[in-house]
């Protein structure tokens, strides 16, 4: 891995914003701006942040016109910062080109089809008759089993698992430890002990998707699991047979998603949430975390469930009356009406 | 993988079931009575479907006989069609035969016993004195340590991680990314440091257990961790050490189980619950999704816990009145007090 | 794995505590105090299980002098019973040494220094720029990516992924399946599409960490995800990219940690239990089991939130209501007032 540097003018250049400031000043990272260093760049984008701008030890800062005046330093003036901020992290990031394409150890079946720049590292496994589109990057130890499809430029990491037929579209992210295309949990009762359904379906991943580590996604019963488009997934999530997850979706990490769920486009799940089966969400819902969606939800939103922090002792208090609460509301019903019997009661004495 | 197909009478014949229709009629596959497609077999278990019976595409549908009448095309007759497509899965899934059984870069220690028809993944690693059955097949890049014993016709899939000394029954399917025997979580306290207790025990997985993607089951401390006979284990579940689960019991995704937990037979734990350490779960109970169980469940049942789904403004204000619950279980008891008063002494008046 | 066998004159000086008891007298393992086994050694640390002594199998029993009355066998007399166990539990774990320190199959960059005693087992993969201390142990499969540091005595099992760049203190012991600096979960939006931001910070982790079985650590956006000396996580953990982890803290399995928490030093956190993203939480604090942390903690004690379990059906009577909270602290409110007015003016009747 090579260090790598920037002048402020390129990176202008590159980010396609105006810079004020010496465009020969090199930078070689990014920092916060709330722990600025010398020879980076930082970016100003949540306002709580705006008071570390006066003493910055940053070369230069992102920020939106309207901030200029504050910057003691170079600038890049950008009405998104924090978009400029991603756009400028991939410059930064770091690209380590392997001596050999295909390691010698890899396993690659000659009925598969490999193409252009495609690299596959140590000890990975590409079995027959898949097909790995040009710069594709298959990363050590990762296995992608029979038949399988993975479009162009798609990055599978380290000790990733696809099972047999499943395709994968163009510019993925797959992290290490995630499983995609393992049986959903089916299985018919007789008599009192479980009969294994096979799970016929695949994965189908569209474009530009993200899956994190150690996430796991199941194949289709009979037909497929379907990732949308744009769709991330963080990490240790669980998306059983069938779902089907919108376009531009985001989940946070530890969510679980039950077999047949239906979320919509552009929705928001927050960390650790549950989703239960055979229910649709409406495009552009947002669930917070931890929260348990039990019945589908038709109109975008914000929904949540579950109980606030507490102290344990009054937790303890609280959590006990919420099994009195039905109790408590019919007692509170009667004593309305014991009440407004005698308020009429008492204007009849009046 | 070669293309599978039958006709209708093979698979009345396998399937034991009477067919009305041409037993000569090639089908290749199953398709979802919501979705037929021509060619295929379908299925009728849930009544909510019938409605798709009359248009189906579908070659031949598997239904009770008192739908026979309402079937426009070839019929299997069944009590229990959901069972009966169960098995009808099995035959049309694909089995990849490998060229070769051992894969040539294997690591397969000398002292592993190997029995008949046994198959081994490219990478895969069979240490010492490990015994495997009839049958076993072990998927790319799994570990298999010193000394399991794994049964007959099991099969792990690849990138699965067993610890030393395990043993696991016949016809497992244990699916990648699981890890068996991992260290339990034991540690005692040293004037606030950690001092690890090393976990003596194993992991002992009974017949017909299948274990999901990325779920991790950890080696006792001294006795073992015991999985019964016919458990299904959804993907990404954790079960700590010297917990025992009884046969037949499944559990959904994203299951957590404390240490010591004893949970019976036939229990249908949901997704995402939790189970705290050192109690026991009777037989045949059911546990709803991300409910928590905190006490020993004595008698069989439903159990549930959590709060409902609301939209979040709505939420708020529910939840931080629930932090003044008892407060309010209080003051219902004196207004009914206090209203009671009143009434005796408005009872005087009169 | 040679069978272990110690005298009880030996496990006296190595664990440092008196005998009462044949120094001579040999023993082969640990068994517990419920079920002891004939020899081998127990211990007597809670004191329900002070009526398993007197019919004990066990060659001798681990407990405090004022128990040594009670003790029908051999003694080794302990303040801490629970804590020597801890200790001794090391003298009986098996340790599986390699023929072959490095295994011919391991991928070692020819770049990476490796320090005395490193054992590297089969097909795993070490990759350019790395260091490994002293005693390291790499399990099978197991891909440490460029430029890592791994401290004295670590030991990574099998099929565990670190990525490029991270560091690893000493003694670490690190579980199949845990994913160590992948991404972070982050993206800016754009016209409701993602834009990656690239992750440029590391995960360092400091010595005497245990991390379990699929557990996941995302490097850090910019700066770096910090796990503090002496920390233990469980199994099937996520870590965002960013958290700091104190010295000491100990998560039990399937916690949740959202982007830029700062946990403190000494914590307990339950298993399944959330923490968001962006806030701190006090040194000794303890959260409950599937507890939410949505706030900073500022005070430590014991937090807790969500409901207890009950039968469905009850619990259906009860989350309902629980929707109508506020409504009903309203009512009430009005009750009491209304009831305070009839009070006076049952004062001004009389």
């Amino acid at each position: 891995m090579k260090p790598v540097s920037f002048t402020l003018g390129e990176l202008a250049e590159r980010l396609g914003v105006a810079l004020h400031g010496d465009p020969e000043c090199p930078v070689h990272g990014i920092s916060t701006l709330a722990n600025s260093q010398p020879g980076t760049i930082s970016f100003l984008s949540n306002p709580r942040y705006r008071k570390y701008l006066a003493d910055t030890q940053a070369a230069a800062i992102i920020l939106p016109e309207a901030e200029l005046a504050n910057c003691p330093v170079a600038a890049l003036l950008s009405d998104n910062p924090y978009l400029c901020y991603a756009r400028l992290s991939a410059l930064f990031a770091p690209d380590f080109v392997p001596a050999e394409a295909i390691h010698p150890t890899a396993v690659i079946d000659p009925s598969a089809s490999l193409g252009e720049g495609v690299r596959v590292g140590a000890h990975a496994v590409i079995e027959a008759a898949c097909e790995l589109a040009d710069g594709v990057m298959i990363g050590a130890g990762t296995v992608v089993q029979q038949g399988c499809r993975i479009g162009r430029d798609s990055r599978l990491m380290a000790n990733v698992t696809v099972y047999h037929g499943c395709e994968i579209g163009e510019r993925a992210v797959i992290h290490s430890g995630a499983v995609i295309g393992s049986d959903g949990f089916g299985f018919a009762s007789e008599q009192g002990h479980w009969v294994k359904i096979h799970q016929l379906g695949r994965v189908l991943i569209g474009n530009d998707v993200e899956i994190g580590a150690n996430t796991s996604i199941d194949r289709g019963a009979i037909e497929d699991t379907v990732i949308g488009n744009g769709v991330k997934l963080d990490n240790q999530i669980q998306i059983a047979h069938n779902v089907h997850v919108g376009a531009d979706t985001a989940m946070a990490g530890c969510v679980g998603v039950a077999g047949s769920a239906m979320i919509g486009e552009r929705c928001a799940i927050g960390g650790g949430a549950g989703i239960l089966g055979h229910l649709s969400i409406a495009d552009g819902t947002t669930v917070t975390a931890m929260s348990l969606v039990t019945n589908t939800i038709k109109k975008a939103g914000v929904y949540a469930s579950g109980g606030l922090l507490e102290e344990k002792q009054a937790w303890q208090k609280n959590a006990v009356r919420l099994k009195q609460l039905d109790e408590m509301a019919r007692r509170l019903k009667v004593l309305e009406k014991s009440l407004q019997q005698l308020t009429d009661k008492g204007q009849n004495i009046e």
